[in-house]
């Protein structure tokens, strides 16, 4: 099983040796989905439910409503940069406590479970305490403990590396522990939270996008990885990687939700399923009257070190010289700024211009690959309505220009209204 | 290493082999000297300087105050009867709270420190979830870790067991924890807390007794097992077995505590050294008209299955048949009628009596060995004060005498007094 970014995610006990056990389900409950122990509760009484139709159940929670976020002030209050591994020892013991709650509910319940925190269930990591990526997930012991109980509930958001050092596993870390362990038993996921699903836009911008029965993996990455929250773009390429599915629907509710699926297993494409938009970004343009790639070198050498990603890249060569110009984050702009300065510092012939006040929108669909004309719809509904774009790059599933701040939701309204989104 | 009870506390990687580390001390903080960021503050001030002296230091610490309780006190709105693996893994994230916290604090101080859970520490424990027994230390890792840090930070009053479950270990957890590792490096263990050292008597009972400068080994688990608090039994007896030192005195106190030490190690032996008062108890007296074992058998076997700890057990056989009388504490008076209750239903010549208001006086010294008069002189103590005791035991090293609740303190300071404790 690959990771994403080629790292392997090795199963070393696969459950498709001798027992296979077909009836195992991963459920994902976020933080305000077990924000009180009454809503813990009511979650308890769903999941008993669930057992009673004979199914195995992973239920992975994340820490109660707030809880991480008060482990975060308290350590404010101590240090202005907290030692990381004791960071992530301290951020573990929110997600233990709601599996040890639950646990305590269910067993009231008559519902025979076991909590084990992220180490005991056989989850390593490596990297970075507080971002660590899963590496391995060993399921024999949850193999195991099945032949006795009915629920193995998982700490989400946590593992252990190499070291036996308690990690955590960053933004969207129980969704990761969710989809990973889902992965690794062969099991489908369902995650929940308080959205009910996957909308072709976000509804604060354009009320009318429609609830997605189904979207493929990849066009999914590109929703996430454009800016489109719901789920992080790892979790989506574990899934993809591994041919997981996912569902995402409202925690307890009866609405239907979202299924993330491969590509092939949706029948009837669209051209057009999802409008992203990115705000907040600056555009950048560098001119150098010369063409010499090595202030290009150095320039990518310096973001590199910095880990800054940059976006929408072009470059033009003519007899002027160079020019490149790209989109960023504006959360970067002080960063970027230094690193204009250092370059410039060693080839003062360098130009530059930041302009803030830009947004990306994105148009994605796997549809686009066989459905010609998407692009010069999109292009000819921004200028209908005198919608300036200043630079366009595409994928094979995707367009993206870069558009004024101030047109920016309007663009998103006319092409979701355009591709029927 | 024997543990308590006769378990073997193995070491399994014993100090002792190649490179000794001398200078390693255990040294325990209790939940009262961890109760806000500014006690674990000053606590981080005080292991820098005693780093500065080249110690390298075991720290354990108990949750911060009141943490355990607001954790059982949201249990008790969840469950009459929680399941007791579960509220382990609950219990332990509150000393692994203040194991980062500490972490974190003198990360800022530049001071080199690891934190650990038990789990992490290798303190492997069998037995009752929440009631464990430490068996094994492997204490490789502790060892490694020295070699580049200086504080490792240990989470008291927890462990895992063969199933690799979290446990805790009951009461007096992280003083036992403490002494424990203290017993597998070699190294001698510091106990902090509010208390100032070891007092011959309770100093609410008589304020002029003395706090001791020494106190041996088994004197110590004299007093504690006869009911003076401080430190709990299984603690001393892990010391006693393994031939470590402990420390008891005041957190951040400059005021000298009292050392238990071996019995060989005090030179000057006083005859009595504590005196020892356990309230609240009662006394049973039961009398069969014929000398038969049996009787006494079922009785034992009922104690013993409903763990019921009964104590100065006095038997007396005649013409008239047999009498049988014990002390217990008052807190088990309903279960020891229901016991009766079943008794007479098989032996209905069985008569009983339990009268309750008694308490227990102890005079407990290791120089009684030697001295002879002790015994005659507590008596005559009594007796000169009119004060009636109606039972009597002996140990090598104490007395024991049964008196009215009500003359109990009395009893206390007339002794105290009387052999300047």
């Amino acid at each position: 099983m690959t990771l994403a970014g080629g790292n392997k995610l090795i199963t070393e006990n696969s459950i498709q040796t001798e027992e296979k056990v077909n009836n195992i389900k991963v459920l994902k409950f976020g933080g305000s989905s077990v924000a009180d122990f009454n809503k813990i509760r009511h979650i308890a009484d769903y999941l008993k439910k669930r057992v009673e139709q004979k199914e195995k159940l992973v239920v992975v929670v994340s820490a109660m409503g707030k809880t991480t976020d008060a482990l975060l002030k308290n350590v404010a209050t101590l240090s202005e940069r907290p030692k990381e591994s004791a960071l992530a020892m301290l951020l573990t013991t929110g997600e233990q406590q709601t599996i040890a709650y639950l646990s305590i509910i269910l067993n009231d319940l008559s519902v025979e479970s076991v909590a084990l925190t992220g180490a005991q269930a056989g989850i390593r990591t490596e990297g970075h305490h507080l971002k660590s990526k899963i590496q391995t997930i060993n399921t024999t012991k949850l193999q195991a403990l099945f032949k006795t109980k009915d629920i193995i509930i998982v700490a989400g958001f946590q593992g252990i590396n190499h070291e036996d050092e308690l990690t955590t596993l960053g933004r969207g870390g129980s969704d990761t522990t969710a989809v990973a362990l889902a992965a690794s038993l062969q099991a489908s996921c369902e995650i929940y939270s308080d959205v009910t699903g996957i909308f072709g836009t976000d509804p604060r911008v354009y009320p009318e996008t429609k609830k997605m029965d189904y979207v493929s993996f990849e066009e999914m990455m590109e929703l996430s990885s454009l800016g489109a929250g719901v789920l992080e773009t790892r979790c989506i390429e574990i899934a993809y990687n591994n041919n997981t599915k996912i569902y995402t629907g409202k925690t307890l509710s009866e609405e239907k939700g979202t299924w993330i699926v491969p590509n092939e297993q949706i029948i009837e494409r669209k051209a057009v399923t999802g409008i992203a938009l990115d705000e907040d970004m600056n555009y950048v343009t560098l001119s150098y009257p010369m063409h010499d790639t090595k202030v290009l070198t150095s320039l990518y050498e310096l973001l590199e070190q910095n880990q800054i990603n940059i976006d929408m890249i072009s470059q033009t060569v003519n007899i002027d010289g160079m020019q490149l110009s790209f989109t960023m984050k504006n959360t970067e702009q002080y960063q970027i700024k230094a690193i204009i300065d250092q370059l410039t510092a060693s080839y003062p012939a360098l130009l530059h211009e930041i302009k803030d006040n830009y947004a990306k929108v994105s148009i994605i669909g796997s549809g686009m690959r066989d459905m010609s004309g998407v692009a010069s719809k999109v292009f000819m509904s921004l200028i209908e309505e005198q919608i300036a774009y200043y630079q366009v790059s595409t994928s094979e599933i995707s367009i993206s220009l870069v558009v004024d701040a101030g047109n920016a939701k309007q663009a998103v309204q006319i092409l979701c209204k355009k591709f029927n989104v």
